[in-house]
């Protein structure tokens, strides 16, 4: 299934590749092959267990390569937690020019949450923090981790207030659908049935509808 | 505040010292003993940063006392897993008598679960498959997990029946739940001003009602 991020981006990793033996000198895009390929090799083997050499092979380039566009292996799985994030942070800043309800806008981002989640990034968002990172690495994830909490809890502020959100515990609303559509990284894997936006949706008819009959 | 696990627990850390100091021959409480100060320990400093000299020193014990009790630090993190995964297991076999509808029945699982998050052995609920265990012991906790799930689908599905649950997806609502629940591990923290019989109860409104205005 094309909407799948395991088979849609096995076509960029053999790209990938191909970068560093075409006459090619992009330096965003081949930087962009690195942090995908380590996403992957971090998700399939663990954090700890993955070496810059293993990527630097995969990419059938030298580790000096694998350095320049990376300072080293904590800063490659902040690029990687980075490059999920912003898969969520698009979707708040795609809210800019809408003009749908507090509600509405939540399930926007809850779609684009849950894309980001089941990408190849997903691993690396949700584990990230796991892995024994220095005391400044942590601390600049929770950062982000946090701005992504805020954003959250606003728009269920704002849907108590335009009447689009039952009045609710903001705080706990936001942890439990951010711990809902996180542990999807446990369980996502790619001969899922589901395509993601059919996982987003039926996390946003549960959240918004609850269980109880209406 | 007394329903707090980590305060609440805190005289049986200072009982449990006190346990080889003592007469009694509880083989079993030792045991507990040993399990709890692990949970704490692997929660604080991580697992792989805990040595069981570290448990053994914090009991006031011999190392091959520890392993009188439990046969290595991977087992002994299982039994944390256990321990907090019998208090999930509890709460469905409470349900045995009762004669509730489905969704009600599910609620007292949820309330349970969220018990068994907070409590001092959630971490190593949520977290013992990270610690790369061998793949013999990771069977077991997945084995364990799924146990829980099944329960949980189960309940969904008993309410579509009963007419308590509307109908949705028994296997995203079941990991939507557990995901959130699961998660309190990451930002819960002792000094939370609510207690966990009040999270588990906004989680209860969250999941019945909905975020949309009934």
């Amino acid at each position: 299934m094309a909407a799948k991020p395991a088979a849609k981006n096995r076509p960029r990793q053999a790209h990938a590749r191909e970068l560093w033996s075409s006459d090619a000198h992009d330096r965003e895009r081949k930087r962009d092959a690195v942090i995908l390929t380590a996403a992957r090799a971090f998700r399939e083997r663990g954090y700890h267990n993955t070496s810059l050499d293993d990527i630097a092979k995969e990419l059938r380039i030298t580790k000096p390569t694998v350095y320049h566009y990376v300072g080293n292996k904590e800063q490659l799985l902040f690029e990687c937690f980075r490059s999920g994030l912003s898969l969520i942070m698009s979707g708040f800043e795609e809210l800019k020019h809408s003009t749908g309800n507090a509600r509405e806008r939540l399930n926007h981002v809850i779609g684009r949450y849950a894309a980001a989640i089941t990408s190849d990034f997903g691993w690396c968002m949700v584990q990230a923090e796991n892995q024994d990172l220095s005391p400044a690495m942590s601390k600049k994830i929770r950062a982000l981790k946090s701005e992504i909490d805020q954003g959250i809890r606003q728009l269920i502020g704002a849907g108590a207030r335009d009447g689009s959100i039952r009045k609710c515990d903001a705080k706990i609303a936001a942890f439990a659908l951010a711990g809902a559509l996180n542990w999807i990284a446990y369980w996502y894997r790619s001969d899922e049935p589901l395509s993601p936006a059919e996982i987003a949706g039926r996390f946003i008819d549960l959240f918004n509808l609850g269980l109880k009959p209406r």
